[in-house]
């Protein structure tokens, strides 16, 4: 299986930014080819010391990372990450990886 | 669900890092009560435009987040956090999200 955590930093209007995240990114998001898994944080993104630089983490779930990097490279993909303009401008960080269950 | 996301930056000595993660934290990281999965980056930790600062990523899950914080706070859960000091010196980010899946 592979992974693709979404870190989204603290956005200045946050009822803006979860308004369209809600309403058009994760419908963006559903469909990029490939995506088996979707689970988006609720509520803060804390450390252990307390409140962390995210507003909210997801966390998609592929075959591969093959898959992944296949599956946004399509027009859906494209359009997906191509939505990132329209709401998190505070900055976001994708990280792509295969994964292993220990 | 929830989950505790596990960011560790490039260490100097990868091969020494790697030894120490498999060998020791693993284990560890396994006795966290309340752990239901524990799922590891294999191979690079990649962004869309190519390698990421982080050498390895942990994606570990838990009921809630309620749950999470209570595991960490046992004595094997302060066994594995405490170990964090023995490999991780070039940097670690911690995550503690509960979650949903959309």
């Amino acid at each position: 299986m592979a992974k693709l955590v979404v870190l989204y930093k603290q956005p200045a209007d946050k009822a803006k930014f979860d308004a369209h995240y809600t309403n058009v990114h994760i419908p963006l998001g559903k469909k990029i080819p490939g995506v088996r898994k979707f689970e988006v944080s609720q509520g803060p993104v804390n450390t252990p010391a307390g409140p962390s630089p995210y507003h909210l983490v997801a966390v998609l779930e592929f075959d591969s990372a093959d898959a992944l990097v296949k599956g946004l490279g399509t027009p859906d993909g494209k359009a997906a990450a191509g939505d990132l303009a329209n709401f998190a401008q505070a900055g976001v960080d994708l990280l792509i990886f295969d994964t292993r269950t220990v």
